[in-house]
């Protein structure tokens, strides 16, 4: 091989911090925190107390490739850890407090992790926890000392005094781009939870990708909240894409699904871009209807870590001017895997035909390579037809799970199976139609959950819809449909099937429906389908 | 260290290659070719077409680090070469053609060329230097054998027979991403053209910094236009960018300063990004003024290569509703060093502060990391006053010059001294006042010649300009005007010098003015200083 003779400067999140410090240091990063309604301060500001952190991390003990962990919501302390933990070398290890204690208990077990950042809202959790922590040596409370509360927790101390007395000049080590950054658990269905280890790398790639025009499309004109938390996906890179191009970053601490809170921010700061799953946004326009208040800033949201349904893209078009971006994405998967943005000619389809290609989860982005295989292991065309697993390759894409190594999660081409089904179309757009443990099998084909559900959902008077695959003598397997009831309203079994009628293809119709008082969720907010079939394990659809 | 666990695919051109098949496989490039004066096909075309010219290279005995000669206008032969030599392992190097003769011959030998593709209109100058280049096994003319020129060179054939015949499936090697992928020579206006090569890490990563929302801001909607050639700096990434974004791309062959040919091809194709040097917009905007058409679809247009003058910016924006965005940078820098967009709230200041930023040369990028020196060694403050030598580091950014490495190119920090003088300001905008060997120093303190051929240009009566320093027994040096008059245009001494006074500092004033017919240039265009020295040796401004 001939080399090429150009310079070969790491990709790491210091080269991110340096360049927005200079370039954009009078950025804006305002924040909600349990301490402060409204925080507001510079990408200046934030670094400097960021090489603060530093030096604090360095007195605390803290090596390169230790990591420290963080059980926080969105706000500039948990984006000062976001620079200097990763930047002294050691590993961001963001923690879901959504999580179950014992699940908590085993991910700071199973990562190691040396110090805690918390914020004091979950305090108590680490309170249940603390004699069974041992690998923890300080717990820093996110907080300054007039605010901080009473714990019998030891060796805990507010992070504003952590930090305080400590030089604000830090010499970054020059880190290999291939240095563990940043580390998060997916919890599955079953089984342990399972760390990620982002790369400084692979957190640069996936943020030149973010910010592309045809993907989250961030300019430094633009305000910026990302309502996915920083516990998960390092908030779909956000903290790290909005510093790259020196846009303005608005964090809403605990506010993630109070609508009165979200509508307030984006008045008052002019956001112009959110990101979140459907159930924030549910919340949001909930209290817009209610309120009759405005948003007139924002321009576009993404909507990712579940389908969107289409009642949610047209109340935001069509009411607030609110262009929606369906993107699909895991853990695994950095995370941002597709994303819908139209391409060409697109605009001037009939409703009908643009609303399906808006429904579908979106194109690959340059750096990813997807590919649709069968359960024999056969490639599928991009047909819009033919379904299997979606298996995928990138920068930003997991290699092997945390301490995890015998975990057979890769194919034998080094794709990454995510356990989602899908179809690709001829135009390159991704449609998920169900995990693929979700999947029902009847005589032979597959049914989708995920289509059930959604064709469901669109009746006003359910709630929420969940379907199931149940036994069948005949068929092998039969969907059955779970119904939550939307309050004061009524609905028979024979209404909602009915209503399905023309939405599904016939033989997918279930036979029954059953209506619950509530649909068990994980711990990420999703419907827990294992939680499901154990309830109707003794359900006959015969 | 402790390493992340994410995927390491490496950035490679067919990386770009394979996406863009893949997902806009139907994207449009449209060219003018010696033989065709609109040619048109898609990616896919382009890709399938580069699978055989791949085969037919390695048929041809090319070895992987193999450079593989251009000399060609933009046109989608050259695209097609851009993608199979650095895809088959090999490099592709282009030449340009406006060198003299002998800048072609030393070029050619000294990077060893095995193979060189030529244009019909250039195959004159190979036949020139026919007995001179005796590494060149074969010479393939782009074109079809109908339309193939009579030639006395021997091994010569058109490249539709050469790729024809050929499978059109193709194995491309898994290449490392700092494989060499393409060589361009710069010619300084003292010693040998040294030559710059290109890794595939640094054209994505260039590409991937080019498509940025406050850069290039380039879209899968777009359709762009590069004016500049494409055997210039990789015609700044743009046959990359626009596939890694699935953009139409229009190739305007020879047409290149044809203001008619310009002008046609953006109202039928719809072009909404153009890049070029000023020259090329003058050409243009002549024929829009003489012909009273339009350019409706163009949105902006990116101006490198030279200051673009605030007369070319005002007629575009206000006679056409298009966008100037000023660039800088060089072959060594890949070339993005910085591009000039607006920061939020610039768009609201009075014309005339909004015109100084909007005359400077930009931001840096993500991926760039400047600074600015002073003769002393010392890194100059961001202050809009300082003033120094302009040294950048980054990965699009040579690190030696091929088969050169003595060359004192870089500063002990490893930034390369890019011998443009300039000053940064606060916001990080750089201004380039002068080349290092051009500044006019008097009394001590410098003068911009850059900034006195601007002011003097903005004449109606001067068709062009150029400062020289020439000795001065008091000052040490003082500057020296030197203008052509405009075609039927009368302007004397004093008329040009007291229209200076008020646009520059009164000490920078020149003494002197001195009409020519017309100014040297140097093979790429620019003002040749060094020829204008050499005529103006005996001045005396005594």
């Amino acid at each position: 091989m001939l080399p090429g003779q150009m310079m070969n400067q790491p990709l790491t999140i210091t080269s991110i911090m340096r360049f927005a410090e200079q370039v954009y240091g009078g950025g804006e990063i305002v924040s909600i925190t349990a301490d402060n309604p409204r925080h507001r301060y510079t990408y200046t500001d934030a670094f400097r107390r960021a090489r603060l952190l530093a030096n604090a991390l360095k007195a605390a003990g803290v090596q390169q490739g230790d990591r420290v962990a963080t059980l926080a919501w969105n706000d500039y302390r948990h984006f000062e850890l976001y620079y200097a933990v990763p930047c002294s070398g050691a590993v961001c290890h963001t923690i879901n407090p959504r999580l179950f204690p014992e699940q908590v208990e085993y991910i700071i077990k199973h990562a190691d992790d040396k110090l805690i950042f918390v914020d004091p809202a979950f305090l108590p959790l680490l309170e249940a926890l603390e004699h069974k922590l041992s690998s923890i040596q300080q717990v820093i409370v996110l907080t300054d000392a007039c605010h901080m509360p009473q714990t019998p927790l030891k060796n805990v101390r507010d992070y504003e005094s952590f930090i305080a007395h400590h030089s604000d000049s830090f010499n970054w080590p020059e880190l290999d781009e291939n240095t563990a950054s940043s580390l998060c658990y997916t919890s599955g269905t079953t089984g342990h939870p399972k760390g990620v280890l982002y790369s400084h790398r692979s957190c640069v790639l996936h943020s030149y990708a973010a910010v592309m025009p045809d993907a989250m499309n961030i300019s430094c004109h633009d305000v910026l909240m990302p309502i996915v938390p920083m516990f998960h996906v390092n908030a779909w890179s956000t903290p790290f894409a909005t510093a790259m191009v020196g846009a303005k970053l608005v964090l809403p601490g605990s506010k993630m699904g109070d609508g009165e809170a979200l509508q307030s921010l984006i008045e008052l700061e002019k956001i112009t871009i959110s990101a979140g799953v459907p159930t924030v946004w549910l919340a949001l326009l909930s209290y817009l209807r209610d309120s009759g208040k405005t948003i007139d800033s924002l321009q576009r949201v993404l909507v990712g870590g579940a389908a969107c349904p289409l009642s949610i893209m047209e109340e935001f078009e069509h009411k607030h001017g609110v262009y929606t971006h369906h993107a699909w994405g895991m853990t695994e998967t950095g995370p941002m895997g597709t994303f819908n943005s139209l391409k060409p000619g697109m605009d001037k389809l009939a409703k009908e035909q643009l609303d399906k290609i808006k429904l579908k989860q979106g194109r690959p982005v340059y750096g990813v390579d997807l590919r649709i295989v069968d359960e024999d292991g056969n490639t599928q065309p991009w047909d819009g037809e033919s379904k299997g697993e979606v298996r995928i390759k990138g920068n930003w894409v997991c290699s092997a799970y945390y301490r995890h190594e015998g975990e057979a999660s890769h194919d034998g081409d080094g794709y990454f199976r995510t356990g989602d089904v899908a179809s690709m179309d001829p135009l390159g757009y991704l449609l998920i139609t169900d995990r693929s443990k979700d999947v029902i099998k009847s005589g032979g084909e597959w049914i989708s959950s995920i289509d059930l559900e959604n064709a469901a959902v669109s009746h006003p008077a359910v709630a929420e819809a969940a379907v199931i695959g149940v036994p069948h003598p005949k068929w092998s397997e039969r969907p059955l449909l779970i119904v939550v009831k939307a309050p004061e309203t009524d609905l028979s079994k024979e209404e909602i099937l009915a209503f399905l009628d023309g939405k599904v293809a016939k033989w997918w119709i279930p036979e029954d429906a059953v209506f619950v008082d509530a649909i068990p969720h994980t711990a990420t907010g999703k419907i827990s389908k294992k939680d499901l079939r154990i309830k109707f394990a003794d359900y006959s659809s015969a």
